[in-house]
């Protein structure tokens, strides 16, 4: 579903720019693009503090300081077109934290790109929970297209940073798995209330990363050659291996 | 949603017993809790075949040897109904599953109950990648509900296995987090057609909970401790222990 061709400016009072949140006073009208965007924003604000079941169209309306048929006339399948469009626009914005220019050791890359998604995370809350725990009002195998779509460009941006060409299927098995425990925990993380400090759990993950592919390696020789090029370039950081090795010994 | 009180006994020719395949001949009426076992079942075997979309009440009724409105009489609230009581079948069967009485070291332990977790998965195949896919028409808070107690429960199960009574926020963030690596391997492992052989996954799943573990013992004395419990039971099987201390040698 694709917002009908919108106006090229609207009819409905509309609030003072720069800033999304509405005032109450002096509104004018947007350019058709501007106020899409100004919905789909408000939209995101409103859809990241409450589950999407509590989130209505008046809502969106009313804090965009926008009438119920102007948003209909942008959003012609109403809440759920808008969230779908919102879903989008956040996926989007995921999706380029992802592809950033990193430098430093691999350990450090791979905490600078989990600081990314946990401050994407924070951001979007409520949000997030109600999309990756499943179950909801607005879930449908169109939103679940868009998040398995952020975990493909995970997948493809994990690789290419960590210089593979074309993955075997242990090696695909084991990103996948990182980023769905990256998932797992940053919804606990939520539920909790962030109670853990969001830079002990960033380094949790990045040593589960190691410690994963050290037992895909075990029966990969793929992921072995991946996780020796990574070690080898970790610097005074690959004493975290070694601590890995300490708590692994029987003797 | 619960049936209806039924009937003591249904008024429709039912197919001959034992085995729940219909034939078209011989059919007889039977005992009501025995019907209502014989549809879910009938149900169970469709949606393991089929994405829930593409299963219909009739399909349901036709191969249950049943008419439509005995279906409805059973399950009024149609097939949202009837595969909600399903999917609670299959669940407390998974359930049980966890529960068994395991003998061996906690290697071999582990490897038992993912083995029993590979069976489950195999026979309910589509379902079971329907449900934890997302997206589904049949899914919703009461479906996720039930697979959250699901995991639960194998949450509740392992740490009762690893001998803890009360797991801080680390060792159960590991815990949980495994569980998602092997729900995910195992959807994989049915999209790519079970190509992986299913021994092979099963031990790189026992390898990725001793790396996960390791890496969780690194910051938190609860996991380093029942991980060194752990590896002082594994006798000759220690040796995986020993493997993933080599490959993380940088030196």
């Amino acid at each position: 579903m694709e917002a009908r061709p919108a106006p090229a400016s609207d009819q409905v009072p509309a609030p003072d720019l720069p800033g999304l949140r509405p005032r109450r006073t002096g509104y004018r009208r947007l350019p058709v693009q501007q106020r899409r965007e100004q919905l789909i924003a408000v939209a995101l604000e409103l859809f990241a503090s409450r589950p999407p079941e509590e989130v209505s169209l008046d809502d969106v309306a009313e804090a965009a300081g926008a009438s119920r048929p102007l948003v209909y006339r942008y959003f012609a399948g109403g809440k759920q077109q808008l969230y779908e469009a919102a879903l989008r626009t956040a996926a989007e914005e995921l999706s380029g934290r992802f592809a950033v220019r990193l430098s430093g050791t691999p350990s450090e890359q791979l905490a600078a790109v989990l600081d990314g998604y946990f401050a994407f995370v924070a951001e979007h809350d409520a949000g997030y929970s109600a999309l990756l725990r499943g179950g909801s009002v607005v879930e449908t195998a169109r939103t679940s297209a868009i998040v398995d779509d952020v975990r493909r460009a995970a997948l493809r941006l994990t690789l290419r940073h960590l210089g593979v060409r074309e993955a075997g299927p242990l090696l695909t098995l084991l990103v996948r798995s990182w980023i769905s425990v990256v998932e797992g925990a940053s919804l606990s993380w939520l539920d909790e209330g962030r109670a853990l400090p969001v830079t002990e759990l960033r380094d949790w993950l990045v040593d589960q990363f190691t410690a994963m592919a050290a037992a895909t390696a075990l029966r990969d020789p793929q992921t072995a050659d991946v996780l020796a090029g990574l070690l080898a370039l970790e610097g005074p950081d690959a004493s975290r291996a070694a601590r890995l090795r300490e708590v692994l010994d029987v003797r």
